[in-house]
């Protein structure tokens, strides 16, 4: 067992005495006893009987493997926590752990106080044990129902992440984050270990990632495990860190295996310390290397060295259940026993189950256990964004169509004041596009943060600022879910199509909420907003690779009581829908909005009520005067709002006997029932906007048959015909990408001529008329590349 | 400007005379002239006249900062291709420089043998720069239009990746791939750099990775341009690198430029020889340190250096399009032309701009063009798997029910069998799971491939096999999308919540497949295979952050054209339809099954012929007698399958007289019209298995809207009603999952009397028995921790 430093020279703090290691060794083999109690028994929780199989539950479900290390860590950043009085999270990356950060909130005192059947006694730690991994009872993993988590880590790859959020404006805080050597495989995490770059250390908090090498994953040797100690510790230099290496192995005595961590805690301590008040006094310019702690230890530490005459702690075959047939097999019911009662657990329980007294002091106390960190409860914390009002910001809009604006340029001058009047919990994250989506108004008011070196022709960038801008989606989103759950708010914006690059981390995140919503304990935390934008229809630059609205089809798959999706047509239904988004709890939102110039539609005021509806009719395009019309053009989204207003005007002219009306979408679930969404119309108020025997043409902005997905019990959905992107795209002209997913108004008109009865054989040579010109603007625009005439000038009827 | 080796000690080649470096640096300015010709001319492509306004496109669109660096390399790679004979790939991770690959496979001939209108003359400069970024013309980016390519570079992060991919089993191919510094921020690229852990020195090929320091994203420094020189080296050092750095700014002289990276590029083809010949010698043992080429240059390197009074070469507002308003500023103009003028045009091509005989033997000439490299058009090298009779694997199921087996595992004697049939073309990637998934007795012929460190408690680990292991899905659908891009086969396999990590790495492909089908050279490849097991209703160990079956979802918002999806419901038609998985062209094949222990419905013939139609009644299960069904019981996927025969158990033991009809879903595609997909039913057809006046209980194994979306123009659509997923999970027994969402056979019993006509009143206490025993079993399950009873023996009638 060695202790490396990669040269650091912090000075180290006294050493820790050996009774108080002797007491910390109780504390991690106390949690160690419940965590192989709670993958194992069923009952005689404290063993004062001889086990036997009875006591055994008859499925074994969790992972042994990574816990004593958890354990181990937990253990000793507590010991720092209680001499220095430290502010800590814990961050368990290998979140399939959950025996270890189960066990040590029940040590700690926080399981029972959230939970008070699960008492800190011998009936309390029954139930503790008997609930893991069982029906009815608690999930294996960190989950929601986990005090003192923020991550429940079953899908490896975003703890350091999640870390990163959960430090940015906590400067008091120190996250620790055991990354496991399985999930530092991973994509994401290997991007986060970056996200040293985007910290300040003045007004951020601290992340301390330790490194865990375990050794395997599931049944293959982990990389970092297995690359030269002299490549693991270039890498983490490279990275930007000051590593400290503790290794451990199965031959190691304990006392010194914690003699060596306690030094190495106290050495990564004192270099934060240092740091930090180092640039608390403004030095040294650069950016800090801050440390990293690196922990060897052997897979299933502690537990059985063979089972069946075959190698298992410090192997792949210690990571889920080492013991696998205890019921049925007497040498594994004793190899348990064995194991079990080699944690002595006389010392570490009175006979009435509590721990023991020796125990006392070993782990802090209120909220300074990271099982009770209010932290860790983000909703606790959570204090409400002050909102300017937007109405500042709106565009006047005499007229339908009379004005011109880039709807996401103007909501940045409204988020540019929302940056303004809340300066420590409101954060814009994305990868590098702030501007490219034209919010840059923001950075009249602050500016990106980085770390890194900073020269003359670099715009907006300090080492202090609102605004994380990263190439990489996975980092984003992990900054902003970790400072969400740990009360903050903020605004993810990002190129359309590549949000799905985080399409599982959203599922996750959705998990999270979904069950946070129904433990009393969980306060409800700030909504998860997504602003998507350089979206689908405007990708002219970048073509296919950059065109797809597929994120909506992946959000409406999680449970709607946690899902919105909102496609405002114009700027001030944007400011009126985004608005409402950072009022949100416990929700994700989708916003899907344009930054290219284009037609306003709604003056403030009917913007807002427009937005507050969700759906409307729009009286000002329609030509039904109230009455049955004979077609609905249905519309949503901002590009097929002004393809369906534009096909309204070629019908007013070629048509004009023809009633029309207009429906606008902004609030894409009001279309579902409202048994399946709390925002769906009720079939009465659908059915008053589109008549059940008329024909619908849907201009929607994304793929056609989530349409008919939303509306498929409707009354009309045999009548509903849908038009939208169906994968069809290239770098071209706005105007050829309508044409090439039959969106444009031509198309819109020719299917209304389709669809209304009567109409095809007497307008056959107006619908002729109108594929002609579509052939006409499209080659246009294929002899000069220009884009094909916008949308006429319609003396639209304000309201 | 400097070149750094970190500790290389490679011999150093004879240098590069002043005269090749001269006809190489012509041949550079050509390709650049080219890349801003591309971006900016309608006309006028040899600058024979002088410029004016309507030579200059309307719409500018393109990417010229990072082209320049993306020429210089490819120049260079030339150099030594040709010198040294190499056969080399050229993956180009920043793809939006368009321009430079294309300018590049023009000058090299590729280009026009492609695009015999697009010749290399004059005539075929004219469309060469037009149709570029044009109405009907090409893309931006290195899409699958641009000869030599196999990475289209939009999303960010896949480009390494391709490039192991394309490596493996190629020992005699370079692949050489840039990437981007914005790039290299993001997550998968992050992962990939251990890839260099998973090659085999004497069977696969070799990659050169080479980061691109442009300094700039968007609109943001990158991170690696801005940290220490010492932290970047260490980093790459870190990833088991050797790097070589070649230093460039925007003052250094071209000729000492070239002749640093000729230097360079000799030293690092160098040390790849003798990498090679020492692996192929058998010495030494430890895994090589493969060089990292670290190129050094400004963003927009030789474009204009201010452009109205603002820096532009080497910052940001390099990125795209350096003069933005060419026709209406006539200073823009006049840059834009001395910009053009600055590569001396005249010197590069003759009057009827045919590239100069200067340039000739620059490049290389036949397939050792980078533009015109076999492997870039995998299908041309494509042989078809030899695929041994899976038939020796099937389970004999003398009855329905009779046996017992677990499919995946079954499957895993099949993939031995291909893996031994096919020893240098057919790969298994996968996160760790291919034992986990029970495909182990691929270990019997073949390791996990694994250069790192082996330890005598590993198992199936060694330098060379066919299995790639790592845990990143992104690193393994890249190595999976590279190896089949350039002409050989592979299966992933993977938990099915988590393949929702590579959505967008799906659509990409998806896309490229797409776009290739088109593309009268692209010759088809090899399906891109899932096999997604340990799904959403057998997670009993992780839990909700594992259950999630949407990717079906995802992947039917592709082209219909190139999706599939499989849900066999036993062992035997798993294997059926995995045989026509491997054998698929230009699809994305998503195939769905179990690895537990489950009954098993059908004999051989009989699965090969029902995966054949791919949905059928099941006559043996059924009451219907041929004639018009009471209730039609539907079900798709392994676990739906087991609780719809169970409830159709129920039903004959309580409703004996009810004519049920047991319809199977394998392949998912069959539900939709003939119009939307090529597998679809007809009408007709449809309405014969599922009879328009009869209801419908559909027991899905996703989301159960997905069903009704297939399935929304269906006559009986009304009548159709579906269990699936509802987002309701948690560690807990297989059937609490089944009850926890409504799947279980109770309730679709209950289901089966609430919608057929009638039953509601008479049976109103067999409703309530069912959901009492439902009660019953989940008491059973959450006092005891068992699961609850299985699938009772009913003796079905074999087939």
């Amino acid at each position: 067992m060695t202790i490396t430093a990669g040269g650091g020279t912090a000075a180290t703090s006294e050493q820790a005495s050996e009774a108080e290691l002797d007491r910390l060794d109780a504390w991690w083999r106390a949690a160690n006893y419940l965590s192989v109690g709670q993958i194992y028994l069923l009952d005689n929780p404290l063993l004062a009987q001889p086990l036997r199989p009875e006591h055994v539950k008859p499925r074994l479900l969790g992972h042994w493997g990574t816990t004593p290390g958890l354990t181990f860590l937990w253990a000793h950043l507590n010991r720092v926590i209680v001499q220095r009085g430290i502010d800590a999270m814990f961050v368990t990356g290998p979140g399939h752990g959950g025996p270890a950060v189960v066990a040590s909130a029940w040590l700690e005192g926080a399981y029972s106080e959230r939970f008070p059947d699960v008492s800190r006694d011998g009936a309390g730690m029954r139930r503790l044990f008997r609930q893991f991994s069982f029906p009815g009872g608690i999930p294996s993993h960190a989950a929601p129902e986990t005090p003192g988590s923020i991550h429940e880590g079953g899908e490896l790859g975003y703890s350091l992440a999640h870390a990163y959020g959960a430090a940015l404006d906590n400067p008091d805080l120190l996250v620790a984050c055991v990354i496991g050597d399985g999930e530092a495989e991973t994509g994401p995490l290997a991007a986060s270990w970056h996200a040293n770059k985007f910290l300040d250390p003045v007004s951020d908090g601290t992340v301390l990632p330790i490194l865990h090498l375990n050794g395997y994953k599931i049944a293959n040797p982990t990389v970092l495990s297995r690359i030269p100690e002299r490549e693991l510790l270039a890498l983490l230099e490279g990275y930007g860190h000051e590593p400290f290496v503790v290794d451990v192995d199965a031959d190691s005595d304990h006392m010194a295996a914690h003699a060596r961590m306690a030094e190495a805690m106290d050495r990564v301590v004192d270099r934060i310390s240092d740091i930090r008040a180092g640039a608390v006094r403004g030095e040294p310019a650069e950016r800090p290397r801050w440390p990293v702690l690196v922990l060897r230890s052997p897979k299933g530490w502690t537990g059985p060295r063979t089972v069946d005459g075959l190698p298992v702690e410090g192997t792949w075959r210690a990571h889920q259940v080492p013991l696998a047939a205890v019921r049925d097999n007497p040498e594994h019911l004793a190899q348990l026993e064995q194991w079990l009662r080699s944690y002595r657990p006389e010392e570490l329980f009175d006979p009435e189950g509590r721990p023991a007294t020796e125990l006392d002091g070993v782990a802090p106390t209120g909220t300074r256990r990271m099982s009770a960190s209010p932290h860790a409860n983000g909703g606790e914390l959570l204090q409400p964004l002050r909102l300017p009002d937007f109405r500042e910001q709106t565009v006047a809009v005499p007229r339908p169509g009379a004005v011109t604006a880039e709807a996401t340029r103007v909501l940045g001058e409204w988020v540019r004041e929302v940056v303004r009047a809340n300066p420590s919990n409101f954060r814009l994250v994305g990868p590098d596009e702030v501007a490219s989506n034209r919010l840059q108004a923001v950075f009249e008011v602050t500016d990106r943060l980085f770390a890194g070196e900073i020269l003359p022709t670099d715009e907006h960038q300090s080492p202090h600022g609102r605004v994380l801008e990263v190439l990489s989606e996975h980092l984003s989103e992990g900054w902003l879910e970790g400072y969400l759950l740990t009360g903050r708010h903020g605004l993810f914006t990002c190129y359309e199509a590549f949000i799905h690059i985080v399409d599982s981390m959203v599922n996750q995140h959705a998990k999270w909420i979904k069950v946070s919503r129904r433990i009393p304990w969980r306060r409800p935390i700030a909504a998860l907003n997504f602003l998507l934008t350089s979206h689908v229809w405007r990708q002219d630059h970048n073509g296919f690779s950059h065109q797809d609205p597929g994120f909506i089809d992946h959000v409406v798959n999680k449970k709607s009581e946690i899902v919105r999706v909102y496609l405002p047509p114009d700027a001030n239904t944007l400011l009126a829908v985004m608005d409402e988004c950072l009022r949100g709890r416990d929700l994700i939102n989708v916003v899907v909005a344009g930054k290219q110039a284009a037609p306003q539609w709604l003056a403030p005021d009917a913007a807002v009520a427009h937005a507050r509806r969700g759906i409307g009719i729009w009286d000002w395009a329609s030509s039904d005067a109230g009455e049955q019309p004979d077609v609905v053009l249905a519309c949503c989204g901002d590009v097929p709002t002004l393809e369906t207003l534009a096909a309204v005007s070629l019908l007013r002219e070629h048509l004009p006997q023809l009633r029309v009306r207009v429906v606008n979408v902004v609030d894409l679930m009001r279309l579902q029932e409202p048994t399946e969404h709390p925002h769906g119309l009720s079939d009465r108020e659908y059915d008053l906007l589109f008549p059940p025997d008329t024909p619908v043409i849907f201009a929607f902005h994304g793929y056609p048959w989530l349409i008919h997905r939303l509306t498929y019990r409707r009354h009309n959905h045999e009548r509903l015909h849908v038009r939208g992107y169906k994968e069809e795209g290239t770098t071209t002209t706005p105007f050829d990408m309508l044409m090439l997913n039959d969106l444009d108004r031509f198309h819109l008109v020719a299917d209304v001529i389709d669809r209304v009865p009567g109409l095809g054989v007497r307008y056959a040579a107006l619908r002729q008329h109108m594929l002609d010109e579509r052939l006409r603007c499209r080659d246009h625009t294929r002899h000069t590349g220009e884009d094909a005439p916008d949308v006429r000038n319609w003396e639209w009827t304000a309201r």
